[in-house]
């Protein structure tokens, strides 16, 4: 009864995060409605999120600095120029810049974490995209991997450990304040004591627009504790 | 800082029904993480949206019978073949489909309305896409086009009307019971009386696993009139 394109559409846009069968079909019909240009345009674009890199240090994705000459939206920061070559190493414009501070390192869950925290632009070290933190409380492999990866660096970078002696600055955990995520940070912390000179965690307390009434007892707690 | 692909993405895919711009995002950095196979995949099946007709007599889409073939999906059912010819003309498999009585016609707001109507598998009549109504319960133009459209088809196939010669059997307005819905289907029935013996709407009452608890005056006024 569907038409075989728009089956196949759906059972691929239904596995999105957020989007169910339901939507999906939806969004199709809608797609279809908007005309073939439209279609075009949204393949076009999905198509050029496959000329992104993932950054060899922090595993965001960036646009490669030869191909990005060819957006029509180039962004003709001074710096960039200067970054070009270590963007053509495989680093981000972050892990590539001079001006941040490579010895200070944010590990967050998620590339959208390093959207948020570069928008309140407070932060001028660099970070690690961990993936997000499975319920069970438990290190993936991959974010094994990624935690070693950042150790190697340190190594590498700073001669270190031992304690003391060639570590990294700081590290920041900044996992989502959930029960998974204090506990996870807590085994991290543990873990990459020897690395840092400092590991710390994201100040807890009330959000801007919050109400005491309304906060929990760990945030009040927080925001007790972190009273200025 | 977002890279230009990512935010092409993201702007094209908000305007999608049902998604914002901060879902968008965290779809954008999902379909990355998935890899390039993935996003090939997802641009594909768009591209292949591409393809689908719209039917001449209900506005529904549908895949022409040419293409059909190089879906590797085909539904090689009896009746698919002597329609072919028909469907070359631009009509769906319903429209073109000589088991339907083509003297009933829904009128429904959406596309996703036929699916839902064809899952009951009870009625055997063909389809009139309108398109959502607005909220100020005006008809637009192409809605106005698509009656039109309907008045002409019912003119030329029966040859009527002047009333009692040469109508349609029934005309349903299928539309949604929402306050809009109700007027827009009084006006509706109105201006398509002359070229009907029947003009319907769909049966008010009680859903399956409603609670007459809950169950609101108009729905509960209906499910007393429709009692059996």
């Amino acid at each position: 009864m569907i038409p075989d394109p728009i089956k196949n559409f759906i059972a691929l846009a239904a596995k999105l995060p957020g989007i169910g069968p339901r939507q999906a079909t939806r969004i199709a019909f809608y797609l279809i409605r908007q005309g073939n240009t439209s279609l075009a345009q949204l393949a076009g674009a999905i198509s050029r999120l496959e000329t992104l890199k993932t950054c060899a240090q922090c595993f965001t994705p960036f646009e490669p600095a030869g191909l990005r000459n060819t957006s029509g939206l180039r962004n003709t920061n001074v710096y960039e120029s200067t970054n070009r070559e270590n963007e053509k190493s495989g680093l981000c414009h972050i892990c590539s810049n001079p001006q941040r501070n490579q010895a200070v390192i944010a590990i967050v869950e998620k590339e959208t974490d390093v959207l948020s925290l570069e928008k309140a632009k407070h932060f001028t070290g660099r970070y690690l995209v961990l993936g997000e933190l499975a319920k069970d409380g438990v290190l993936e492999s991959g974010q094994k991997l990624r935690l070693n990866h950042l150790k190697a660096d340190i190594k590498k970078r700073f001669g270190g450990p031992p304690a003391g002696l060639g570590q990294a600055e700081e590290i920041i955990i900044a996992v989502n304040p959930s029960t998974v995520g204090a506990i996870e940070a807590d085994i991290m912390a543990q873990e990459l004591k020897p690395f840092a000179k400092k590991i710390t965690r994201l100040g807890r307390g009330l959000p801007t627009g919050g109400e005491i009434e309304f906060a929990d007892e760990d945030t009040l707690t927080g925001a007790l504790e972190n009273r200025r």
